[in-house]
């Protein structure tokens, strides 16, 4: 090794890149694997337009170096989305990818206590690594975060008086799972948070993808209902992006919460890359209008999928698998019997030309052997019942070896 | 507070960020401060025709995920303008600030010793402060980096059996001294790095703006050449970007490297962002053919305004105060008589009409109050006569003061 690696390059390493890229690259496999929203819905036409608009109008201003805080008529109209925010409560950064990254950098040091729900999202797991945390997982049911189970250990920490950095939450289709955090389970948390100082940091890309049921306010909102409207008052770090609701080849998110907080991430980010692009900044901004009629076309056709997924899934599961049933989102979450491991039968199932995601590489201790995460938000629809048929024999022919051993 | 920060957060921070905007925000002011680019020179009909181009060719790929290391055409691309490189060794980052940002991720623990040009990028000290380096600054000459002060630190460190973890050098024409690194000294340089096992971190982001003189091979080619054309016995890990030769606001750069090392910087990245957007890169290979012409333009432009500046400094600087001559480039430095403070002298200048950046902003240490940095490519050439007679004003009633105090 000729160069001399960082605690944190170090503390790195473990993705899945391999698994996914040898699934992207079989010919005719159906693959619920990736976590890609469907390419066939971005809506091209609306990204020529403002395109061309943004050149136009912007003319040099769109290549320009910009501010680090972002595109200030970006940043006002997502603050106006929450009365009481303003611009200065918005920082602009590279998707939700890079507000793990940012959020990370200014709270983190090695062996601080971070809080995730078990399992949580891959991604955050991949941002934090280099800072060095060490976590504490909180179970789930269908409901989302286990709030007793965070009592439990909050309470633990304080008489050891310990603390945790903050939670980090998924709160609506959680990826992976598919599971949304209850609204009584929102205000739990939120009496937690107060009694204990607890820092919430709520990852919610998927939230307008809800296609059955009521919309639940966000933690964030909720936080600052409590805080009688005033941000500064309030502990919980929001982040959300364009990603799924407009395209991710984009990389533009935001993260909004306390002025002193997007203070930070502001300096954070100018060290990081100066600030995001500001061509694609302006490109978002003048895509905002299109957005309603965008998440609603992703609502139908998502419900469609996920419906046939779940169809698929009830007819041809064998016994002894559970899976998650989502009203949103773009995953659903499988458990099978606790002697199958969903690793060992990737191979198999990328044989019969199915693929999925092994649930393993969702939590932070490398547990849940026998979870798997499904995409259906990637798949032609047609072809799901197809892919779920080839996975369903994959499952039940691993169980069959395992009774036969 | 209430967030409790990391340690890394708590070391960010000193921008000059308020200086520069109180200077944008001055009506008629010429302003030699920022580090932009000329933005009347943007391709804006290649830009125009190249995303029209992406969209119609690539379609929804031009917005979906892609892959961490960038995208497979533009890394090769680039890999092909170095014989012996292959895409392996390229990395895609979001402009030199994300390299610097990614670079000091995987190489730097807190106390870490790394070498740097006094005066150096600022932009790469903000980049390291969250990494906790210490520095050791290395004096500079019109040859650039002094390499006899640096095989001094470096007996030095060994005798006490010390290393630093990397030596970080803008070698054509740098930001902010305008100086460039003699051949004769880039020789050197390889010596002493296989000599002591020396890790060279090589920013290049200007090496194609010369406007006089011949081109010099980058410390990178160099070391490749003294390794047999092997890129994985290269100690030098070089990088650029397309911000200073197409345009800051698509926020495109490279690293390239041993594989070894872009493979961890390729770990950093995916925690980092996920990936580099994937239209930006489109749209930067698409225009790849477009640069040399823009280049071109860029060259003959800033020759000019170079000169002018020259011109004017020559004519109007009053005596005691010291100027580099730049071959290429955006800036250039003054030194100013070591009683003078340009950091005191700033309002005044502002009150005139003219900005700058105080060079103490460009030292590890803070020292440098007597140097500041101008830019010669953002201010109309017509205008830079006037803005320089107005700094010289400045810079003589400051010395007449400090005369009669």
């Amino acid at each position: 090794m000729f160069f001399d690696y960082s605690q944190g390059a170090r503390r790195m390493g473990g993705t899945v890149v391999r698994d996914m890229l040898t699934m992207a690259q079989v010919p005719g496999l159906v693959n619920f694997g990736g976590g890609l929203p469907a390419p066939e819905l971005f809506p091209m036409d609306a990204v020529r337009a403002a395109s061309e608009a943004v050149l136009e109008r912007q003319g040099w201003r769109a290549l320009q170096y910009s501010a680090t805080e972002g595109h200030a008529p970006l940043r006002e109209a997502l603050a106006e989305r929450t009365p009481g925010l303003t611009r200065d409560h918005v920082q602009i950064v590279n998707g939700g990818q890079q507000a793990l990254d940012l959020i990370a950098k200014v709270l983190v040091d090695p062996g601080d206590l971070v809080l995730v729900e078990a399992p949580t999202y891959m991604g955050a797991l991949s941002s934090f690594a280099p800072y060095g945390p060490a976590y504490r997982g909180l179970p789930m049911d269908e409901d989302g975060l286990d709030v007793g189970a965070l009592e439990s250990v909050l309470g633990e920490l304080a008489q050891g008086g310990r603390r945790a950095k903050f939670l980090y939450v998924v709160p609506n289709f959680q990826n992976p799972t598919g599971r949304t955090l209850s609204l009584e389970r929102r205000e739990r948390l939120l009496d937690l948070s107060e009694e204990h100082g607890l820092v919430i940091v709520e990852d919610d890309p998927y939230a307008e993808l809800r296609f059955s049921g009521a919309a639940l306010p966000s933690v964030y909102a909720l936080a600052l209902a409590r805080a009688g409207g005033d941000p500064e008052a309030v502990r919980v770090v929001h982040f959300s992006s364009f990603s799924k609701v407009l395209a991710p080849g984009l990389r533009e998110g935001w993260v909004q919460g306390a002025r002193e907080f997007t203070d930070r991430l502001a300096q954070a980010k100018q060290g990081a890359d100066m600030h995001s692009p500001t061509f694609n900044q302006m490109l978002v901004h003048a895509l905002l209008p299109e957005l309603p009629a965008q998440v609603e076309r992703l609502r139908v056709a998502y419900a469609r999928r996920a419906g046939s997924m779940l169809a698929a899934l009830e007819q041809h599961l064998p016994p002894g698998v559970a899976f998650t049933r989502p009203a949103g989102g773009m995953f659903l979450w499988l458990t099978l019997p606790g002697h199958l491991s969903a690793s060992a039968l990737l191979p198999s199932a990328v044989q019969r030309k199915v693929g999925y995601l092994p649930g393993e590489h969702f939590f932070h201790d490398a547990s849940g052997a026998n979870t798997l995460r499904l995409c259906f938000t990637n798949a032609p629809e047609e072809r799901i019942g197809e892919g779920v048929r080839a996975l369903a024999g994959v499952l039940a022919e691993g169980g069959e070896r395992h009774a036969a051993s």
